[in-house]
């Protein structure tokens, strides 16, 4: 399993329509911001014009407190910038502070760079790579302090070289946006807009950085690069920002119950964003397993057999099911453990 | 004026609101296919699964009678895949049969390859250069012959050269596609969704090539490339085969109406596809502005003095308004031509 919000694996090994399933594989706000009728059948017919793409440009450079001297570029959904990224920086190796969302170390490697790894911005080095960090971290919600990250970026301007700051998760926490300063630095800021407003199916995503770098990023995607639909949502959506600052709210208490719950049924809360909660079991791929043969959907990693991440339940139903899947998984797993342990004769 | 379909330059040099124009700048079908309200709401929360994606471009392989030996990777727009194209393709000069869609020659020669307009397939050369055809071509409509097209892709397989075949304007004339050819030669056959479906906000097309050039394109794209609503709506509307028939004839048919009025007008038609019709005038530029003063946007190009690209009137009263229009901006110019003639003593 390579990503979340995907059931087509979930239903082929365990079986279950989609409809069946608990999905709690993604970060995805499960309480999208309400699209108007109206605004449902705006957008599809003619090309959007360029008006149309300067006003999303507007809304976003408010919504995200956009410096004057650094420049927006929209894109169908961050993922379609990440695509670019190895085409458009210059040929540097890269650092990329993980683990982290598996994407940027995967397109990177596609396109022939040299990638590392490491553990933190310091780790990073001095400027001769680019660097890649994602803040907040998906999936354990690890903050890379702004002092941090200014120096970082100060290394990379030194040595020609940027520094990529995904922003995905930020909408949840936007004190820890370095958005303010990126009209200065090499700062390549990426701003998902399907998250935080639960509209990922729609694609809509920003690169927010320097003339220099945000404008080959306009160029690489060219014109017409976002749909009417995302251009009419993606505006409105963003100008609201009483629904956001609520939503920010509901979602941190959500979030607390949804930690509650876990800690209830015993599990160790690792990490996490308002969006989404990872735990620590020593058998996550069992816990995993256990889970969707409840038809309860979970985010497992292939390069941790501990971590588990949880998102956040849509309503109290999900919650309750979500409860009585972890109690009985865990039991059952407890079972075979203390069984095992039996038949072989161990403690 | 790069591009059709954007009023911006229109409202800013004439003035009105975008509702007071008639816009005949584009290609795009003004009979939308008819999307149900039902899928006006399906596919924008949660991210598009493998099997949506799956199952949209098994309704392409349908609709567009692609051999099971060709791979079809979907993309939100033609002009996406046009974008890519240049970081995807070996590194060698590039003809393109011209005049054509200019985004053809602007995007290769962005990434500093070496770019020709030849005016035919055979002047293209040997296989040498990568080649590029708009197929029937944009804006006059001509049309290449399957059997030079192959001869050319021969050529292209020879020499490691890629042929681009753009039928953004094929399901008009689906008898001129190499489709049914593109398993095994290296021709790229770009589809166009929004134009001949009139849903061209939603931003969808498609890539059809052998797989190794298909599949090369699809990594670029990366995950999740297309929106769930275009997902949803291009999987329904492509297997409507019934509504297709109907609309290429009625389409052919509101193409002879408008050659009519044309001719009545006293002008005469250069080219065209059943979208939108290319008339040829001696001040094209003058009658594109005589035009614009009434509100009545068409298409001129910046490498010809003499041509005018006009679209299908959406009904009957804005073929009224066309035709009304057309004898005035007309009159409007053999005046001024005639005045300046008397004024100069010239005959």
């Amino acid at each position: 399993m390579q990503h979340g919000g995907d059931l087509g694996e979930a239903a082929s090994r365990f079986g279950g329509s989609d409809a069946a399933w608990l999905d709690l594989s993604t970060g995805i706000n499960p309480h999208p911001w309400p699209v108007p009728d109206e605004l449902r059948r705006t957008g599809w017919e003619r090309l959007p014009s360029g008006s149309d793409l300067a006003h999303l440009i507007a809304a976003a450079r408010t919504a995200y407190g956009v410096p004057p001297k650094a420049v927006i570029a929209a894109a169908p959904g961050t993922q379609t910038i990440i695509q670019w990224l190895p085409c458009l920086a210059p040929r540097r190796p890269v650092a990329i502070v993980g683990p982290t969302y598996t994407e940027h170390e995967t397109v990177w490697r596609g396109h022939g760079f040299e990638v590392e790894q490491v553990r933190s911005l310091a780790e990073a080095g001095d400027g001769g790579r680019h660097v890649v960090v994602v803040n907040p971290n998906n999936p354990d919600g690890r903050v890379a302090g702004r002092a941090e990250i200014l120096a970082a970026a100060a290394n990379c301007r030194r040595h020609g070289t940027w520094l990529v700051v995904d922003e995905s998760f930020a909408d949840v926490e936007p004190g820890c946006s370095v958005v303010r300063d990126c009209g200065e630095l090499p700062i390549l800021v990426l701003r998902s807009f399907g998250k935080f407003y639960g509209l990922a199916g729609l694609r809509l995503g920003f690169a927010i950085a320097q003339p220099s770098i945000a404008e080959k990023v306009a160029r690489a995607l060219g014109l017409w690069p976002v749909s009417g639909p995302a251009i009419a949502v993606g505006t409105a959506a963003l100008a609201d920002t009483a629904w956001a600052a609520a939503m920010r709210g509901r979602l941190a208490s959500e979030a607390e119950k949804l930690d509650a719950l876990l800690a209830a049924a015993g599990l160790e809360v690792a990490g996490g964003t308002s969006l989404f909660r990872l735990v620590e079991h020593p058998r996550a791929g069992r816990l995993h397993e256990a889970l969707a043969s409840r038809r309860i959907w979970t985010r497992r990693f292939l390069w941790s057999p501990t971590l588990l991440r949880i998102g956040l339940p849509p309503d109290e139903a999900a919650s309750v099911r979500l409860a009585n899947g972890l109690s009985a998984a865990l039991r059952e797993i407890d079972a075979a453990y203390h069984d095992q342990g039996t038949r072989t004769g161990a403690p």
